[in-house]
């Protein structure tokens, strides 16, 4: 494997909700130019962290790629609204749809990259015939919806099954990209660029951790991801 | 009548909301303590504004009252999630609950006031029972999430049903408070003030108009009121 | 009560649903304007009669009113598919639906006629506020999607309540139509007309009684119709 | 009022479920010829307090009257499993119900009496239609299925509804009985015989009192009942 | 592979609706003998083609064989509606169902064919347990019931999807049927023969294209069919 | 393999449901520790044979191992209700699970055992990435909640289904168990214990069958399984 582009895409979950312009400038003076977006409806998972009118008024201020990761039930009325709101890709969970083909070519005809999410148990063969359609694939590391349970641990079998998927991706000859989310931090990046992460949702535990700037924290990600590679060269 | 206190609820829907916490600090300046806060799931209406974690983060900026408005068909997930977060004030619409007493007890029993919420056409036999129980009855003006079609007029009966709200509140003697919420704007509020209301949902059509500073604006609602007075003790 | 007209408005469901033009042409030949037509959906009543691409083949051979009684948990999917196809007049069941100000704002602004239909045990107090929105109320006088169980009775109460709705609408001295369906046989037209009723749903126990033809039949429920008045007239 | 009878419904839930014969024999011995059992499905509430198969070997060893109250979203499927079963009475609750006449149909075509039940909230409009349908309304006093949560109380206005129904009830000439479930203690039971209830369902705060035999118990329900006449003469 | 039998089953949604008999005469005098019905409820897609009256009354008429292909979260209800009617096979959609076993088991017990439906990105996993039950597998090209969508497209990896089900038929030895339905058109057969396919559900694309017969119609059908064996044999 | 232990877990459905705490003396003094609760809630499956009160009441007064199978499409509502009661395992459906990680977790954090119950024709590529977190699976032989249809059979491919997760088992070293359920039956034992099964639920067809003492049946068990071992040796 080359040395690729990682991509790091803050949570604006870990971001100050009460000062969100102030927050997304911060983040845009690093450099940093995707935006994760967790839409949550209350209903696939006990949470719902953001609402779409919070994205729309974003959507004003900035210019960054907004990645929008769908939590629903209803995953058609979600795409619709992003759709409209102008976002630059949009996942959903395959476990709560039906027409997952459809879903991606909803999202493919608005010129989105699309792609779908899995929970961490959900097994790679449900991307048997769909995966060279999609953009990227989320791959979850922890429940999606109960992080803040305190005793939620990322999965076991996390690095193991990003590896798979990278296989899978490199036997396909297909550019997929690969998406974490969950726990993605400092001490994990190295594992999960190795295995062949290439986008990793940063919230509290890398991008955000408490008693750092922003800049110095973005700093420590990007030694995390150069040691993965370090890693992945020996 | 005598002349009663009015409640003004400004919408935080109507807010800056990449810049909530200076939206809170400006209308606290103005002396106002309550907060109006939409929590719609996008299965009830098609519309999810806001997050529940926006909301934990804002109160721990402010002391304001938070007068929480529930339209989800999953009632008891939101009030528990509410109740957490510590609230003033939560309304539930009775068109999406089975248990009724149930959800109103799980309220008040958290020392939080508790009160039903009706769509525009639902008949007020739904309170023959469970009035004397309510703080506060919310009446909806327009059909609540579709507030964003710009076709959506405010019903045509909604004056009439203010009315026969406050006389059923008087025959049984009781401290109910009536709250509106829809379209509630300069040109309604004498009338709605008139008919009974006790609080006034305010949003972009009175305290957010703009051209104006919330200063501005807060008086004529002030007016407003007024007006409804005078043209009550007519 | 002055001789009023009333509309027979066939159900599509009692024709020959193999031979639909030449049905279609024999109603239209005996003056008959209105054609009724029951969507169900299998899930609201286990019953599922037509197809939504039969009415629109239906829509481009004849130009009578499309009368659509939709019988839905999923009011708002088939009242945007009959916009689409263009009919005259939609009721959705009241029962099933949790925006009905919004429905039925829905269907007019699209210059149909909208009104509500009620299963029959649902008071009449659902009505308290909607009435004067609606061009018509439909009432179910059997259970609807059941009407093959023989044992299926039209309901005991059911004059008495055309009855009870006559007088709501006279005293409201509104011209909200009331549309009668399930069994509304020869033996039971005169005492629904002399009860209030303004549009009845003529099917196998009416207009398409076995033995006779088209023409002979609607002869028998025009006298029958003419009873209603004599009897209501004493 | 004419001291009328008063049937004693003892609750499958308050007896011993590891020794149902036992149970059995011992209430039939006071002479107590009806069982009172509630078939909730843990969706309608959080509460699945008996099975199918339970009643089913019950039926086998005793004659007396089963009185089953369903509370589930799914009323069709478990009105169809008494019916096999064999049960004397069925009632279901209005608020998860769509074709509330039809399920009495098909309850009463079995020569079962049958009934609705009430919510505490739930207003009497409800009955408007289908009251002369019903052999017995069943009132909740408390909300079903939350009967283990310590903090439940008895709504505050149950007596009022029980009046409210009787004089229904008298006002329409019917021979509706009126039965009460939840928390129908021996202090209560005087007033809500003096408010017109016809069947008590009785539990762990009358009938099944700890401390007493089922023998002296039963004195003491008897007494409460005289005690409810007593009171209403005066 | 030999020149095996390949079964043309026309599509009632591409006849003409209005005068399904004589659609169904002209069918039935090209010696065609199958007749496939798609029965959608709206929910599963939002779509809801043809009632299950017209199936009835079609079932008096006609002896073709009729092939059902149901389209419901609701299986069950609609496999014994047409064990009713009489129908030669059904298949259902997989995605949709958690008794796989059991609805095949339902309608094989009643003498008709039984199948799984697949939409287009389901992988043939789900088939591990139950192929050998199953007398048809039928393959979705396109996303069920968004037909009408003129964006939608026959999804890329259809060709791959029947090769990869043939394969895995032949390798366990099975006579299990290969249905491939949406976008059959004269282009795609030759390559869908080719790959496996052993029933064509014909619509507009092929046997109902428009500016020729019935007739002529078939014809280039049975010229792309064949194209498909010569393909084949090279 | 070598002659490891094998669990007999009699089913609560066939024990006297109206004599449960004799049952349970009868089987504990057999040396049998293990007892296997269904909990359906009569919408997973058409059956709910079992309450969670008479399950209460048994943990009372017997300290046997409570094997919980859930049939549910509400598992967190039935697994922390069984958490609460106090038993040793739980199972819950995988095809009625969204966040199947999260309610492995949810059991084990408690100490209880946790596993997967799969439907007769789910695929073990479901168990890709969550095996190696369960301490059991249920492979169900029959489709679950209709084992009362006497037309039921047990499926064809069940053997093979064990054999398969065996060998998966074994090849991933894994010490996880498998559990067999449905007909369960003297002739089935000695295949289903040679393909590997560990847990056996035994019911009508085995420990609970007519004619003889539960003792004598117990030995006809023990000498199927023997059996098992011994076909195996070979």
């Amino acid at each position: 494997m080359h040395k690729k582009n990682i991509t790091i895409a803050p949570s604006l979950m870990s971001a100050d909700l009460c000062n969100l312009e102030r927050s997304i400038r911060e983040i845009e003076k690093e450099g940093i130019d995707t935006l994760h977006l967790d839409l949550i409806d209350g209903h696939f998972s006990p949470s719902m962290p953001l609402g779409i009118d919070t994205i729309k008024q974003l959507r004003k201020i900035t210019d960054m790629n907004f990645d929008v990761h769908i939590m629903s039930h209803n995953n058609e009325f979600f795409i619709e609204e992003m759709v409209k709101v102008g976002v630059q890709q949009i996942t959903f969970h395959i476990e709560s749809s039906t027409h997952i083909d459809r879903n991606i070519q909803l999202i493919k005809k608005n010129g989105i990259k699309a792609g779908v999410a899995l929970n961490p148990s959900t097994s790679l063969t449900v991307l048997d015939y769909v995966l060279p359609e999609c953009d990227t694939i989320l791959l979850m590391l922890i429940n999606p919806g109960f992080a803040t349970d305190k005793n939620e641990q990322k999965v076991a079998y996390s690095i193991q099954k990003v590896k798979d998927l990278y296989e899978l991706i490199q036997t396909k000859q297909l550019s997929t990209k690969i998406e974490v989310d969950g726990r993605v931090s400092l001490e994990a990046i190295p594992d999960l660029v190795r295995a062949g992460a290439d986008i990793l949702v940063a919230g509290s535990t890398s991008l955000f951790l408490k008693g750092q700037s922003l800049a110095e924290n973005k700093k420590l990600v990007e030694q995390a991801i150069e040691k993965g590679f370090y890693k992945e060269a020996k």
